[in-house]
């Protein structure tokens, strides 16, 4: 997405390189994208995306009141038809529809306990279709509620700061990750993108991008931690810039990761980003790992991200 | 799938490169292909297919249709065994077939209320069979209801027309793209190829395809609009095209887009074509996302693929 | 895997090298292999496997096994608690066992009508279990219904016949595939596999596989019919091979198709084999469309691999 | 991962290659890697994740407590209530407690037998809210079942010994596979990773990794076994390296197999590794495999990696 771009990066973001200055970060740290849609109105809703991707509050409570409202429909049917097609119920009319509702509870669930229940045409026609749309409701109902439990997620822990640390006798740009699950992980790819904002032809302020070159794109299977690295060499857009520059730039990093989750036999796809003012200037990662007395190789996901810093 | 192919493209179509001259579209707007089949009767019939594709009216209309017909078989069968075997019917002849009927709906759909149940070896090993053959039916039933509702799609919405705009001193076919669900979209792949109408030499026509090089074939993730852009290098096929060769010619473009979409997990695939008379000549999309005053980024998806014409 | 091979292809098929010569096609037209396995007994069994891929008869004749037996194991439990236990059993020894039956039926499908219920301890933990289990089972045998009738599945149609057909002044091995469902494929790519049989160093015959060279390997949407193509030049195995080398070095041709179906939102994977006496040398496929009255394509797949014999 | 690493190979381990000195193996014979994690406490808890991978007795441990925990509680809420509320409840306390129990039992499965049933609209509201609970409750454990029972499985068998076999005039590491299920494995690939340790510039030891060249990295299908071969080239890190430096470098391969099972229509994964004793030199690997009466190959799947030792 680069320039003029003789050797254009056959790679980019789908934001278009025209992008007027951005004031805010492109990715926040939850992976969402900092864009704000207009006109979308009732066409951007999916209501399998709403009903998998919304809080469990909402889910909860729209699954409840759909119970509810439906069971009140056709409690009122019933109560129409006449509560003397229901046997069992009895008392006066407030109590009737109670009734009817809870009759149309017993229903709707298949329950069908038969201390109530429906005599003539009408009521046996009526509680023969709710019984049928209460199991198709609740298909729907329980296969969002397993397809919420059964989402693929990614959850990667990622190293708070990005280091500008020594490499091969040059500097790198480095960030850490590693799996914050107890799943295994195959096929891991990591993506840097640079992103800067510079004048245009026209004197106006314009956000570019621009993929970095790693020392390694992807690693078959993440047993420990993965330090990702942006080796900055000549040919790399870092060269020669200083920590002011980073700053001045508006640079931010943005760091796509995929791999294959064994558990959801799946690929999964985690985002993150660092601005200017997370990232370490001549600094070193700490291993977050180290060998217990019996030989096995510990993790301690907590130091994930921890640095020392180097003297100049 | 050009002809006499030194260098031929190593990726086509599917459609014979000696296909007849096709007077209409090759693809619709909706991505289905314009081409018919015969002597496929039962064959091409899959009822999963059949049961996920189907409008949603026929699909609910089928399934009542089976739930009111394997109601009456079985009703008709408690009916010949004799009224008297299950509990609780009485009345005459024809109030005896529904209620075997109303039995029937009670122990199909496992609602069971009881004031109608079974007496006997043949009336209850029949409820037994109903009962088992009802969760299955209601499980395929439901299980296809839920592959409707959850059936992964991609809602992409393009640009009305194709542009032939400036591009680095020289032209360029462009369409543009946006995502038309809140989802993110990863892995954003574009592929364009372009179909024409020449002479063979039996002197009849013939449609041709040749896929067309592309600026970028990905994005990333695609966070706002993209437009794609094929530059009319000397090496296309389109160089040297007048805006009557297009309509000669009866070029079509066919766009395929493919995408990881997070929401479904899962990779989604969507089509589009402009023929020659979408084609719009020396024009430039208008950008259809501004910086809002809050510093974020807004896309305005009803602006997308607004242009202005230039002056020649 | 050719031999001594200095540009060995890197792609093979899992068959090893030295495979004896086999007197059986390699592949089946139904796709399978013809290989045997010896030393499996159990190990090999895998019930979800099972489960989806065994006949309809054979899943159908299994389940109700399962239910008719896990009911009469819980009716011999009623019956050893004590019938008394089953509110509203009556009737001699033999008719209370079948009560038993008919109680355990209508717990495990929870239709429970209640004309027969559990009272006292046992019997009502034992009706709780068995309810429980008879959810349970219902969702593995109603997930495997779905699963079998969700299974994703290619039906690609294959010429009958591969042809040696001129192409580009020389010749090419061709064969000819269409989707036989009215489904969408895209990304579909063809491999074929030569396999034929000569005489190693030690005298014994050998059957050996290679990979060929195909026109285009790969379409990006199936909309008709392809031909895929081997183009016979110089650098091909069968450069110069006459009608009864093909006889005589058993050759056989494995075609295998990989595609994206957007029913099943899946990678779907077909595979089909020529040998010799299915090749026919000299001739060219008719082509199965043509476009009728309306300017529509009509794929006519009867005709799919139909041929005229070219004279020499 | 290898040093100092110009041509660094592109792809690594995920392990970091100043890994301390690992004692034990890295990858154990069940796939699982040798590594523990700490502060991970809650965070690594993903209840698909376990539902789905737990042993199968803890499954239905937790699924037949959470069973009878949520009975109870609703059993004492309607205890609460007061028995007299749940029409048939009759006897003393205690025996009216586990009526509540029963009648809980029986709404929260559904069966609804009806000689218990509901009065009042505390007991019927509870009950109406419990019914609802137990079909969102069953669809999880349910759910989980199926997952558990369809859960994409690769059954590789290895070879139990890796060998240095003479391989085209030189030497090659070789191990042999095949499926263990009778399923059909298409595109598969390997790949072999290569550790040992090496002396730091510190003085320490540290493990390092680096991937092997393969004859073949993908077979198309694997109908019967496959020889995964490195050729020891002189390119290769095993070249001139003699059977005490097996030992002595602490060497172990990495053998990653995947494959696209076309039962679960997904891609499968499965890993193996082989440490130095386990590595068999100047040996050759018996055929698993040979041709009967009746012309079919037949793989014996208990001779896999039988081999004959070769006099030097």
């Amino acid at each position: 997405m680069a320039v003029q771009g003789q050797q254009a990066p056959k790679d980019n973001l789908g934001f278009d390189n025209r992008t007027e200055r951005n004031r805010k970060r492109t990715i926040n740290h939850d992976g969402s994208f900092n864009v704000r849609r207009r006109n979308y109105f009732f066409r951007e809703f999916h209501l399998y995306r709403w009903a998998i991707t919304c809080q469990w509050k909402t889910y909860w409570l729209v699954v409840l009141i759909i119970y509810v409202a439906a069971n009140f429909i056709f409690a009122s049917l019933y109560y129409l038809i006449g509560p003397e097609n229901i046997v069992g119920i009895n008392g006066d009319q407030a109590s009737q529809f109670w009734q009817c509702y809870f009759f149309s509870l017993q229903t709707f669930t298949t329950v069908g306990y038969g201390g109530l229940h429906p005599r003539g045409l009408l009521a046996n026609s009526l509680a023969g279709f709710e019984a049928f749309l209460g199991l198709m409701t609740f298909a729907l109902a329980t296969g969002a509620l397993y397809g919420r439990f059964s989402k693929p997620e990614a959850r990667i822990r990622y190293s708070p700061n990005a280091l500008i640390a020594p490499f091969q006798g040059g500097k790198a740009l480095m960030c850490m990750m590693c799996n914050d699950m107890n799943s295994n992980l195959a096929e891991v790819m990591a993506k840097i993108n640079y992103s800067w904002v510079e004048t245009d032809e026209t004197g106006n302020p314009v956000r570019r991008f621009q993929p970095l070159k790693l020392e390694y794109e992807k690693v078959n299977m993440l047993a420990l931690s993965w330090t990702i690295v942006h080796p900055i060499t000549e040919e790399s857009p870092l060269w020669g810039m200083s920590e002011t520059d980073f700053e001045r730039k508006e640079a931010e990093f943005l760091v796509m990761i995929s791999a294959y989750d064994d558990t959801f036999a799946q690929t999964v796809y985690s985002r993150n980003s660092y601005v200017a003012n997370e990232i370490v200037h001549n600094a070193k990662f700490r291993r977050p790992f180290y060998v217990d007395e019996h030989g096995y190789t510990v993790l301690d996901v907590k130091n994930l991200g921890e640095y020392d810093l180097l003297s100049a």
